[in-house]
Order: structure tokens, then C-alpha cells, then sequence
């Protein structure tokens, strides 16, 4: 049966899930993104996707869920290893535990700067919501900036955030980045490591594909 | 060997860590906190416990990690079933994908205006650093407000997030909840399936013990 995955392509939430089937060798899914943005906040979509009023929704043979790192670490649970070998979260506790750790660190620190970045200089136009708040997007590269230096530190001698192999966690750090980095390359490229690091990702077959289906767009 | 958790005894964050072992029956552990909250930014501390330079902290035989609630989880993975019969994490993948899914609406929606409010009208003012922003306080105030609204409706005819059990997506959300409760009891008095959900929480055997042990500051 195929997974349905409500979203769109340019969601960086979205393109986090879509790099973990990719990366796993799930081939069987439609994207289905809804015709208007506005469709979110409709009474049926509250009531039977989400009652947040965001995408991605994953809905696999009748099992709906929402929010797009739990969606993703269902899909490991579910098609790791069945159709090829790649491990996003390895059966070892202690090795899952860091994992875990940096997706969390993800979610906490890294993620909320780029969002509002993000947001900001390119889909607030989109929604016709004027230009970006330059002083906003300012603090918020500030921030960014300082959280990336704790990684710079963290990738020392490492090619992934756990070791040597990609997991999740490098994963769920990736679309963001790859929108960012289009525009404040500097960031990224200033820091050696985290510039390490970010290439590595990038190369992981499931990631290119899905930044190869799905280029970020010039902003 | 006993399990070091580093961390204070009066921060949310820890509060989350403690629940769980308590939730789950682990007694051989012991609380460390740090002497001063500068010893967080120290060289050591950041080399070797959290290089975020935030508390908690678990150290368990030899294993260090980082970030509340991958820590939880880790308890989880290593000691639910061990102690007691309560089962914070289903083995059941729907079932587990549905409290993770829970986890992230805690860690993205419900956590960062309930932070913000306890670190302006509690934490901030014993760090010497003034009275609350007053504004920030509203505007934080009515974000959770909206929050909470979503949640009354996902709570309907529910005893917790998913279904009659709690989980350790509703232990998650208790600590930020009890501190906030005890200035703003209206947030959760004036909606009834949240106000169920809360006290359903509070009266569960290690949450219960958790907030004997630790009451929450009158502030
Ligand atoms: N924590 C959510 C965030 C999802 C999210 O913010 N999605 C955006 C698109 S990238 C959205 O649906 N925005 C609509 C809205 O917030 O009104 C997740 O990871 O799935
Ligand atoms: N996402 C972290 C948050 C931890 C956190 O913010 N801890 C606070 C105390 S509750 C802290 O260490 N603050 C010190 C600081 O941020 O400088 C977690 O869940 O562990």
C-alpha cells in the first residue's frame, strides 16, 4: 500500500521526511500537497490530519501522524533495513541514546534561528507578507552563528555527528541548512567542521536524490 | 552503579529526568547539582558533560548524555519493565510513533512560551537580573493560550494524550505545566479536558512522589 505524505517539497519539514525514505530506500509513497496553504487551517484537515494546522501528515495504510520527526523516526521504525542496509538509529541504547541527543539539540537549538531565517527571507514574500524584519533575521543569524560554533566543537575529528556513520540526527539537520546555506553560505563555509560535516550529509545518496528531485530555490 | 544526574532539583528540565525514574521505579540514582550555575559555561564542564553548557546531565556507568528528554527516553529504552510494570514507551509502533508524536508537540508548542514565562517570573528575578518583561510575559501567555485550546480539543473523552495510559509524552509535558499552574491556575482551570489531563498526571505514583519530594516554589 502506498504511504501518503501530505506536504509540500519546498517545506524543509517536508524534505526532512521525504531524505529519511530516501535514505532508506522506501520508494513506495506519493507526495500529495494540499492545493492551498489556507487548506491547513480548514475545519476537516484540524480534525482528521492535524490539529496544529501544519504539514507534513504521514497516513501509511490508514495510520495517520503528524510532525515530521516523529513521522520520520516511525518510518525507521517501520522500513529500516527492509529494503536496504542503511541504519539512521542503531539497535545499541547507548548508541540510539546520542542519536537522540543531537536530534534533540536539532530540535531545541539549531532548528528555531534557521525557521524564523528561513521564513523570513522566503516564504513571507511568498504569502505576500511583505519584506523580511531585517533586525529580526539579524539576532536570529547571531543566534545561529553562536549555536554553530558549539558544533564546530562537537565535529572535531568526527564525519557525522555520532561517528563515522550518518544517522538521523545529521538527517533532520539537513534541509534547513541546505536553505540557509544558499543564502548565508558564509556560515557554513567559515567553520570547517560544520562544512565537513554538511558535505558529508549531502552526499548520502537519500539526501541527494531528494535535494536533486527537489533544488532549493535561489532567494 | 548508580546513575549520577546532574542537574537541580528546581529546573523543569531535571524535574522531566526525575519523573521518569521515579515513573519507572529506579532508585539507584543520585542527584549532583552543579555549585554555582556558572560551573555550566565552565572549560570541563563543556568539554566533558554538555558542550550546550545546560543541566541535565546523566552519567550511567560510564555513559554520559545530554538534553532532558533524550535522557528520558534512554531510561526508558534501558530500565521500563525492570523495576515495575508501567510502560512509558510502547513496544507497539503505531502506539509509540503516537507518543512521539506527542513529545514533539511538547518540545516545539508547548514548552518555549511556558520556558520563557518561568524563567521571566521565577528564574530570572533569584539570578539578580530584574523583574519580568512584562510584555513578553503577555505575549508568551497568549501563545500558550492558543496552545491550549488545540490541546482541550486532542483531549476530549481522553484520560491522557494517547488514550487510558499515561506515557512519557504526558510526563514530559508536567513540570513546565506544574510552575506555570501555580501563577496561572486559569490557563488550565477554565478548560476542563486539560485541567483532567493535568490532574491525571499529577496523580500518577512517580509523578506524585517527583512533586512530594520537589514541591513547586510559591511565586
Ligand atoms: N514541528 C513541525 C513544524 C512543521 C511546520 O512548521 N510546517 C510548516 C511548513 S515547513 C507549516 O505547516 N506551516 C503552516 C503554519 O504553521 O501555519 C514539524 O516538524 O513537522
Ligand atoms: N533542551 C534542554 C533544556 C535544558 C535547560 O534549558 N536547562 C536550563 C535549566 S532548566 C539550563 O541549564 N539553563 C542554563 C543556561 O541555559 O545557561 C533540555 O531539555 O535538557
Amino acid at each position: 500500500m502506498t504511504i501518503k505524505l501530505i506536504g509540500y517539497s519546498s517545506s524543509p519539514s517536508t524534505l526532512r521526511v521525504i531524505a529519511t525514505l530516501n535514505e532508506l530506500g522506501v520508494t513506495d509513497y506519493s507526495l500529495a500537497p494540499p492545493e492551498n496553504f489556507s487548506d491547513l487551517k480548514s475545519p476537516e484537515f484540524l480534525a482528521e490530519k492535524n490539529p496544529f494546522g501544519k504539514i507534513p501528515v504521514l497516513i501509511d495504510d490508514g495510520f495517520t501522524i503528524y510532525e515530521s520527526r516523529p513521522i520520520a523516526r516511525y518510518i525507521v521504525a517501520k522500513y529500516q533495513g527492509k529494503y536496504n542496509k542503511k541504519i539512521l538509529i542503531p539497535d545499541d541504547i547507548q548508541k540510539a541514546a546520542l542519536v537522540d541527543q543531537y536530534a534533540s539539540a536539532e530540535s531545541c537549538y539549531y532548528d528555531p534561528p534557521l525557521a524564523t531565517i528561513i521564513f523570513q527571507e522566503l516564504f513571507k514574500g511568498l504569502g505576500g507578507g511583505g519584506g523580511p524584519d531585517a533586525e529580526l533575521v539579524n539576532t536570529q543569524l547571531e543566534k545561529i552563528a553562536k549555536i554553530l560554533d558549539i558544533y564546530e566543537r562537537i565535529l572535531e575529528g568526527k564525519q557525522f555527528l555520532t561517528g563515522s556513520d550518518i544517522s538521523l540526527a545529521d538527517i533532520f539537520h539537513y534541509p534547513t541548512t541546505a536553505y540557509t546555506a544558499k543564502k548565508h553560505k558564509d556560515l557554513y563555509e567559515s567553520r570547517p567542521n560544520v562544512k565537513r560535516w554538511i558535505d558529508n550529509i549531502a552526499k548520502s545518496e537519500g539526501v541527494k536524490k531528494t535535494f536533486e528531485d527537489y533544488p532549493v530555490p535561489q532567494f
